[in-house]
């Protein structure tokens, strides 16, 4: 049995949200919730656009989640994002109570497991999937900016 | 020479907006953005109201303050802000470069400086102004609650 709706299903529409940031020359970050199989909440990282720095990918969809849903707790959702979360998310996913977190690169130096910020003990944590392509965008947004210097 | 405008002046502006939040049954925290002596944000918790997690004070103050300054660092800028800010508040806040943050209750078991999460290196902190009208407020807030239990 095919199942279309696996966690690369779902990161791939994450990394369609990153490319959208990238093409708007923000750093490529993106992130959906997913509830019952389907996606609830799309956001990319609008800190530039926006010229606020609480305006990470996670953040949006988290407040997009909870408008969906018509409720501050997101308890049977699954948030997808390319990259590890900072600290400031990972306490926004704590204060949500989100069931899982599945993220695709890891962010050492900024990520909130180096950080040592707790999640809900009640989410369930999934890193590294699409990893490598989560990652790549990255490296060539910051590439790119290097070479515009 | 008398200089009105000290930190117990700014903390009880934070304290006016967290009794805006305890009239709304909303958790009593309240915070304000000072810039060159002058209050440039002001905002209260509105996480029930708002149905979002990520509706706490300082996070509205920060949105609010680089609104006003029209970019989203707040190098100048002081939050006062009544309670000891949460993990994802100290992650906004290191991610908004603050000069300055001065809080008054602290908050064993939630707050950021148990939790080991950083502010920005050049962030100054001053805690425990005007800390007992701010605990006090929230101690009301939370013996009402359980009464009404």
């Amino acid at each position: 049995m095919i199942t279309p709706f696996d966690d690369n299903h779902f990161m791939k529409q994450a990394l369609n949200e990153a490319k959208r940031a990238f093409d708007k020359d923000e750093v490529p970050i993106g992130a959906v919730v997913v509830a019952k199989g389907q996606v609830i909440a799309r956001a990319h990282n609008l800190t530039e656009t926006l010229n606020d720095v609480t305006a990470h990918a996670e953040m949006q969809a988290i407040t997009a989640a909870a408008n969906y849903l018509g409720g501050k707790y997101l308890k049977d959702c699954t948030l997808y994002v390319t990259l590890e979360p900072c600290s400031m998310c990972a306490g926004a996913l704590f204060w949500s109570q989100i069931s899982k977190v599945v993220f695709g690169a890891t962010d050492p130096g900024r990520g909130y497991q180096e950080k040592g910020v707790d999640l809900h003990p009640k989410t369930i944590v999934k890193q590294g999937v699409l990893a490598k392509e989560c990652g790549d965008l990255l490296k060539l947004f910051f590439e790119g900016k290097r070479q515009s210097k």
